[in-house]
């Protein structure tokens, strides 16, 4: 029987542009280009809209890949996922994670599950579908093919799931609104009734609706950015104008993996919960109890996804604060994710993406927060 | 014997001119005019030079205590020190703590040291001695003269030393040269090479001097701002150009203190050394082992107050941040000051004052730590 | 026959709370408690929604009119129409401009046309009219009013029409929605689809209606932030979620005024035309030909009103600019109109307000620019 | 005889990367790799310290001048010297100036001084020489080396002095103390007190030096970023740690010239002074008289270089402004120079530099603006 085996390397970028780290793990074998299957990385930048360090780093590792894989640069996107997530502000470090997809001879029945990945595009979502059920319906339908790539069948061994779907642009817009449709949102932002936001938002219903987090009866246009009480516990979504389709990438555990490595997941309960952090690392197999990781146990952990999106309030355990108020509210909520992941996994390279102002990639004011680790 | 009665109260503020808590512990008799001797708060607002916010406050705050001591708005410094930090980004609420001390007849002997309070000001301070031995000395000794105040003579018992110094102004560096002396710098701002830097700077090695943090003969003009190795771990100062001498307020624990509370101390290692954090917490008495301290030991916790400030190298645990390359590095430290802070206390109401990059307040790329804790 | 009289002083402000140059007025006799109807200023500070300079200003200025008219503070707005707009970055001094009316007995017929000001409040706008037909068609009905009580009758004597209306707020939409209401938006911010955006629109259509610069047949919700090609060339508009109706302040030319000003207007065709700002000067009565006004031209200048919306599109007379994608676009944008201003008036005491990005606040790419010249 | 054909051509870049429009250049014949001498322009970014953009463009910028010349990208700098201006904050179109000079036959009398270009590294400048008399030293013999290249002689003549200079560095600093020396400052920023601005400074007085603006005798470490009155109205001037010694280009009028193009200048005396910018065009020879430029003349301007040096006060005659108070001075101040310019020349791709908070580089509050005009 053919079984995958996954594996994940991280690398940090001196620069936008740096694919050091990435030749090294090619030079090494660790990476190859058949086994290649998804670059996830935080970039060097502002993270604002007009972050040139995530453009620059997004074009030289495209670069780097068709030459890696031999393929014309715009073939790149058909054999390897990118998901560049812009801004290091505060105490994270730029990087790189490779994850390597390898199929192998194996005999053994499985003792545990471990790390599976799996990857599907959806049909093509025309803008009058973005932010709305249409997106929904066919970001489930890819989640489920990209289970079925994952060899993972039970919901509750999916961890991860990055979706990347179509945004709203002018002319989208326009082209939605020539054949009689309407769109969710003129605001092209990631705004609070923002398209991006929507987009986003939609994808993130989708996975949940897949998943069986929410069931699709309580699912509709209506709900999407009102109803806070629907949302996945791992979905990690972007959007984009340039695309026309969904990608799906699921993260999980499968008994029909020997990668050496597991992932699990938690959720932060509100903006300042380190123990949603810790209890991320624990669902991935750290085995301390009430108290903290060790060193030993740190020294297990590969790496850590989770998403800092802003609450929609300005209470936090009862308290006031006034971040919705700060100019750089996205920055600095962004940077403060960072630090709340990094006080506890003890390093800085840590995969933490914001944006959003309430969403319903987490609960409502509480985070996602995913964790590999190396069993062995 | 008299003794001492040490207290604290912590009110959030809804706006930087909001007196609405402090008149409430007024008007139930914790606060009184003779017992008021410093108000401690963050204030809201960007935290940048233009930081209005933090003027109104000051300004706010000084009217509402002239009213409530009875006393003309230009006598007020005479009675209550005022500290305010201004800049809550992220998760730090802004808030005014409010310290007491009562003077009461007690015949029992101590069994456990508590909170004492002292103040003293310092000689007169010029602008050619700002930044520079100078002002070292007359810190020290006003740190002193305020442990006296405080009743503590163990320079161990001090946990917190909050300094107030004179920074430069054109006017005063005119001042200066034009009576032949030169200034530490002319750079107004507090920048790398800022007189404000250098000022606060001054202050910290006064303190380090006192409490014998550093030995005199280790200390001269040449060090200020050049060796990071010597430092203070109680020392939080600030400095102003409208002032002409230094305040002090020493915060330790006596003997001669019947207060219910409590201060102990310790020191981050690095930027996201939670652990740190936690040690300030045990240090004043959380008796968490390893691990993490309960809402029961946290519900006794009064207030913390901790310094952030941003790291001299771009390197955490052996991996680059670009912090230090931010447009908002100082906001952005602060924030992060404020998580690091929040995701231990479990409340956003924590004192974190930001501002310099790289000071002789705490050890090189960490920071200090105080915590008050009520003892029953 | 009584005629107005009506005069406008303009004094810097040092700090936002800065009243010694109305108190100076006061005191010269300039001001008189029966005379003061509007207060129109620009207030220190970042400009941003935080920005505690100008409600610190606000507080300020109206407990200084309070004591000074000898009303209570909430009454003062019966009496004295405040206009502050926050942020002077760049060239922008803060200031505020004191506009007098006073009612003399007249037999002269007059020759010229002088500055009237006129005012009225609207009908009251709940929540789901704002930003649609409701508010436009109140507004235009209270800006009706305010000309007639400022004497004109001919809508070319309008030069500028300064509107107050009410914005959403969480409380309000929860309100319009409980009844049974849509509203315009759920973004309460002055994004390209925030309701703050709406709500000035509406209202800089409603002045548009009145003033017959567009035709009400051309009117409806759809239009609004829509077809730019409707717009006002002399409504400057605000909103606030605090508001329950519009204010109106309409300023204008009649012959029923023996002002020693008189007032102009024109309009920017884009974002760097000085030329609409020197045809402003010319429409207000400076005689300077194609060229430039000379010094004893500008000498006759009182105070130069400006819109500074950032346009819709990212390119200026065929070529690509970036300020769209800025982070800082509205407060770069606001800079650039006061540079643009300050540029011809030689002085930096211009009311420049900007905030939108696309308006029907002056025309497309445009912007609106009103001038007072004393005529002696 | 051979003489010198100098021409100059602005392309817009519609991303930091965009060479498209040199590659069109290059394919009409309108630069060559031997003609091509100097690339001077604005790049897409925020200007601050991380701007990847400006990054991005220097290295998309040198590989394909590479590729153009045919020589290794390492040797570029010997044959095209690179000015790029990170930031474009407003009304600043991004975009590449390129200079080419040919040397042609020509037996005809020269009627008219023309556009010459002449280029000259200066001696190594070690790290304790930044921003002192070493450095002023070396830069005034380059430039008048760049003079000789230019074939111009008279001082007047010379319009524009482009100079690239080491700046201080961490390691720099330590090689300098290491030898017993010290350095200019501490502070590796561009702030009032920074090396970045030393360095700059010392080359304007450099330039100052070479033409007989400032005499050699009113030169001294002691005046460097003290005396504002000492200044070249013609230096703009940049630093990097990076470099080992000094790159000077001239531009000026010389009769051994037959380009089309003719450059002159003038300053603004204050930050709001658009007679400055015109007084430049005028210089170049565009022949409004005390009005204003019209279309036609317009149309025979090639390019606008000008500075926006952030004044030293707070006062615009006579009036406060805020922009010193302003956390994004800097960004500020550079995009209200571009308004200036822009509100001139009627378009947006002007090279507007800006970055220290005042210079040697034009007068007290004012800046330089030099302006190259086709005479057919």
């Amino acid at each position: 029987m053919k079984v995958q085996r996954v594996d994940m390397f991280v690398c940090p970028l001196a620069t936008p542009a740096d694919t050091s780290g990435l030749q090294a793990l090619a030079d090494a074998g660790k990476i190859k280009p058949d086994t290649l299957v998804a670059l996830v990385g935080k970039t060097d930048g502002t993270g604002f809209h007009d972050d040139w360090g995530r453009i620059w780093a997004d074009i030289a590792l495209r670069e780097w890949t068709a030459t890696f894989l031999g393929v014309p640069k715009d073939d790149v996107a058909k054999h390897v996922i990118f998901v560049l997530s812009g801004g290091c502000p505060g105490v994270i470090t730029p990087h790189i994670a490779a994850v390597t997809r390898e199929w192998v001879e194996d005999g053994k029945p499985a003792t545990e599950k471990r790390l599976a990945v799996g990857r599907a595009g959806s049909e093509s979502i025309p803008p009058e579908e973005v932010g709305r059920m249409g997106m929904i319906r066919k970001v489930a339908s890819a989640t489920h093919e990209a289970m079925k790539d994952a060899g993972i069948t039970d919901p509750k061994d999916v961890h991860l799931v990055m979706v990347k779907v179509p945004g709203l642009t002018v002319a989208s817009i326009n082209d939605a609104e020539s054949r009689g449709h309407t769109v969710v949102s003129h605001d092209l932002t990631f705004g609070p009734e923002g398209a991006g936001s929507y987009a986003n938002d939609g994808a993130a219903l989708g996975v949940a609706m897949a998943l069986g987090e929410v069931p699709e009866s309580k699912l509709s246009d209506a709900v999407v950015r009102r109803d806070w009480d629907l949302y996945s516990e791992v979905a990690m979504t972007s959007s984009g104008g340039e695309k026309r389709h969904g990608e799906v990438v699921v993260f999980g555990n499968s008994a029909a993996s020997v990668s050496p490595l597991v992932i699990g997941h938690s959720v932060t309960k509100d903006f300042i919960d380190a123990q949603g952090v810790r209890d991320a690392l624990r669902s991935a197999g750290l085995h301390f109890n009430d108290g903290l990781p060790d060193e030993k146990d740190l020294s297990r952990l590969v790496h850590v996804f989770a998403k800092s999106v802003i609450p929609g309030t300005d209470q936090v355990r009862g308290q006031h604060i006034t971040l919705l108020d700060d100019h750089n509210a996205y920055q600095i909520g962004k940077a403060l994710g960072g630090m709340l992941v990094a006080s506890v996994t003890g390093r800085t390279t840590n995969y933490v993406s914001g944006g959003e102002r309430n969403s319903h990639q987490g609960p409502p004011g509480g985070n996602i927060v995913a964790a590999v680790v190396r069993t062995e």
